[in-house]
């Protein structure tokens, strides 16, 4: 086994490198580029890589060298130039949760206020939801759009909502996949630069980052979502951008849909002015903040003001009915979400007991939207558009007796059988009320007043 | 990027044995065992191995983890059976130093006390001799025997000394080539799973076992290698061998002789009842340690004396000889010494300063040794058996200005510039004499009494 030399001569060495990390030491933010550069390249091993990257698990990194990393991963390949747009962009980032579907209802709603949303999203993997997937569930809906093809949505629109390009961040790509099978993916440091890189490279002027905590989030710990929501928001800063982070609950199923279309059915009950009270109101906490950020409201509260005043009088909805049909999607089924894809098959999930819902493994919920096919165990899996969960109990709820605590839409009972037992265990039920509901955003981080 | 399965289905997955290792959990053996076949095997990529290796470097293992790593590699290929011979087997190892040369006196020294010694040592790297070099410095002498010569050269002398086989530890040699690329290298953890595993393919009964401390060994400090001596020792007993540890001095090169041919000499001279009375006494000691676990002596004592008497007799010289025969070297040059390579330039290193020597950076007097070709800076240099270094001046001796602190054995005075430069600035020479001289035998671990 040899060490590859890149050809042009470098005055490091990948193995002084993994060394220096290993001890404790801070990289310099050249030494990063140059195993950033050298791991896309492919003259770095991809065992060099890994040892690297376990160490940094293991011994962390300074701020400046995870703003090193983020900066060498996003210029590993293109930045958009959306300098032509005569008004701020903004973004919004999730770190992923369980019926977590607010950018469906943020983009066009804060395109709908003058804003532009260049919004280049997911998929859902591990127990977790993807934007993509779920606009794929719109018949026709193209999120494989070019730059030039790009540009021309947002131009028209204000929002677009497209996957990764094989040109943007490159350098994520390749690391992201290495961590995956190399059991370094849990780093704040490292989630950092992944989420930064590819959201910088939108050449966005400001990002809110939705950053989830509880049961059914990557981060079941607040204290481990703060952290991270305080590396994102100084990364992006050191960047020159406009930067917010909302840790917000996700101890329990964002509104009342997991699943593919039943969620877009759901954020047009929304934009539309209804929809459940916590997805509604998380929507506009956050439309509000892009607002803020993007300097279309004075404050936050006068965003929010803004955000419900664009709901209510329909220009949210046509934007997104807009957006829809540009990139290819079919609008009869916007105005007329029953033709959706959806599934016949109905299972509820009845209560063995009396009493009030205390808790949630919402995890479990998320698996069990993967184990009826809603989302994807290995990347190389295909999505069903139709399955999903419609949940009744929430926490605080009371519950009788065989009454239903949740409903999943599938193909046949025997489809449903083990997701409706990770169900049927994801409930907690005490007979007396808990003590207080879960806020929905336990804390704000941001520099200055707002 | 996709993780490989093996044919057989396993029970376990790697990235869970990685992630387990990475949050400081304890593998069971029999996850240890999965690991390394399939590492071995090819089944587990390398960038896994380098993930899960660099967590080991980390966060350590337990007792039970390197006993399980060690016997996992062990059994990755061929342990030697040598019960068809009528006494027990003895051997010996170092960690590694600068004129670290014991293992050519006392193979023939322990055999002619009527115990086997089946030595199979390893080639320098590094800053370090290895014996296979020195011993090849004898013109054809041959440490590439097959088992069966390794057989018959054992029964017919006592001793045999050659280089791994391909089939003794392969997992081993692949770990091994990984770690070195890795940063992985440093845990002693590692390291003791790596010389055992090797050290009982041999189907020794007895192990002792010379771990170096000071400037001339890997272990700088003595509590790192008090700590790898005391994991290798219980390693070898928790597999029924016998075992002991001296910690050794390495702050100057063992005995005057740095490099292949001179080293052979210096041995010869030991033999004969000569040479420097630090290495004299390191051989004495060893000898005794490995003549009392191998229960031809009562105690360490007697077996010191025991050791003195074989010299003394000329036996332990006469099985040197006949072990070099037997293995294909010239004994004319074993008779006469003047035989042996040799370079006929000589560069002396004078002192700038009068006073006494205070200490030796010994690593720089080893990679001087190296910088004239006497060992290898990568795996696949050769090596100039001839060329080395003569020490004149050791810890404790004083010396006038221009006098020599020793004398390079080279081609030509443009060859020695660099080892002139390195020795002459590892010498650290003061006013007053030093308090003491450093130990031969810092500590001796062993279970019991001797």
């Amino acid at each position: 086994m040899t060490t590859a030399h890149s050809a042009t001569q470098s005055p490091f060495r990948a193995i002084d490198l993994i060394r220096k990390k290993r001890d404790g030491g801070a990289l310099s933010s050249d030494e990063i580029a140059y195993l950033v550069q050298g791991c896309t390249s492919g003259d770095i091993p991809d065992y060099q890589m890994a040892a690297w990257l376990m160490a940094v698990v293991l011994r962390g990194m300074t701020r400046e060298e995870t703003a090193a990393l983020t900066h060498s991963m996003l210029h590993s390949g293109e930045v958009l130039d959306l300098s032509f747009l005569p008004a701020k962009k903004v973004d919004k980032h999730s770190t992923g949760g369980v019926g977590d579907k607010t950018s469906l209802v943020l983009a066009p709603l804060v395109a709908a206020g003058g804003l532009y949303v260049p919004m280049i999203s997911g998929r859902g993997l591990g127990h977790t939801g993807g934007t993509l997937d779920k606009l794929e569930s719109i018949p026709g809906f193209r999120v494989d759009l070019s730059v030039s093809e790009f540009h021309r949505v947002l131009k028209a629109c204000g929002a677009c909502m497209i996957g990764q390009t094989e040109k943007i961040a490159p350098a994520d790509r390749k690391l992201y996949a290495l961590r995956d099978v190399t059991g370094t993916v849990e780093s704040p440091y490292l989630i950092c630069a992944s989420i930064m890189s590819k959201k910088l490279a939108e050449g966005t002027d400001a990002l809110v980052l939705d950053v989830k905590t509880g049961s059914g989030a990557f981060m079941k710990k607040e204290e481990d979502a703060v952290f991270l929501a305080e590396l994102m928001v100084k990364t992006g800063e050191g960047m020159g951008k406009q930067m917010a982070a909302l840790i917000t609950d996700m101890n329990q199923p964002l509104g009342r849909m997991v699943g593919n279309a039943l969620e877009v059915q759901e954020c047009i009950e929304v934009l539309h002015g209804g929809g459940p009270a916590d997805l509604r109101g998380l929507c506009l906490d956050l439309a509000a903040w892009m607002f803020f950020l993007g300097g279309a409201s004075r404050t936050v509260a006068d965003g929010k003001i803004l955000a419900a005043r664009f709901i209510a009088s329909g220009q949210a909805f046509d934007r997104f009915r807009q957006m829809v049909e540009l990139q290819g999607g079919d609008i009869g089924a916007i105005d007329d979400p029953s033709r959706l894809p959806s599934v016949a098959h109905r299972v509820d999930v009845p209560s063995s007991q009396a009493g009030y819902v205390h808790s949630i493994l919402c995890e479990q919920v998320g698996t069990a939207c993967v184990v009826l096919g809603g989302g994807r165990e290995r990347k190389e899996d295909s999505v069903d558009p139709a399955v999903g969960i419609v949940v009744h109990k929430k926490i605080c709820d009371a519950v009788s007796v065989g009454e239903s605590l949740c409903t999943i839409h599938c193909h046949s009972d025997a489809q449903a059988s083990r997701a409706k037992t990770l169900l049927q265990d994801s409930y907690r039920i005490a007979a007396e009320p808990p003590a207080h509901q879960p806020a929905l955003v336990h804390r704000v981080i941001y520099k200055g007043e707002y």
